[in-house]
């Protein structure tokens, strides 16, 4: 069971591109403030860095990633979800047979 | 002046990937059950087919468009909108120089 919808926010018109537009994102704010984005991110494989702390959730599609300190790659899939710690970087990776990884980034 | 946020909205979780990427929106619903979309287009040239009429205001970036039944390449920058027709097709492209075209596409 996926979050397919988020009702009650405000959505940055401005998307955020990041990876020449391997992974998409528009940031919202929910009514008490809290502050998510949603997101894609194509086949590739992609090196993230956190400020805060992120709950990545799959609402579509399904990716692998790799947690620092770890060598394994894990599959996350609809439904899912994994965290990930402040101030760290992080691998995501979509294969190519995947069409998409769609999440809702959760922050804090 | 561009429309930096809305507020009050159901954003849906998953995104709309269309051209392998080269644009990728979201959804949105408006209070009043107003259909709308804020999406990004990278460098190149796509046609859109249309149901609805659209128009299409732009809040970051720039592109080109060309109408059905037009030659002409007519450039859309920040706070500017442009309407295209239902049921038709029409061009769009941004430069290879340009980062991305950002928008908000209003349907109706």
């Amino acid at each position: 069971m996926s979050t397919t919808q988020i009702g009650g926010v405000t959505v940055n018109t401005q998307a955020n591109v990041y990876f020449d537009g391997k992974c998409v994102s528009h940031g919202i704010t929910l009514a008490d403030g809290t502050k998510k984005s949603v997101g894609v991110i194509l086949p590739a494989t992609l090196t993230f860095n956190t400020g805060a702390p992120e709950i990545m959730e799959c609402v579509a599609g399904a990716c692998e990633y790799k947690l620092p300190g770890s060598d394994v790659w894990v599959k996350s899939g609809v439904g899912e979800r994994f965290s990930v710690p402040g101030n760290t970087r992080f691998e995501i990776r979509v294969s190519e047979g995947e069409t998409a990884y769609h999440y809702i980034c959760h922050f804090g």
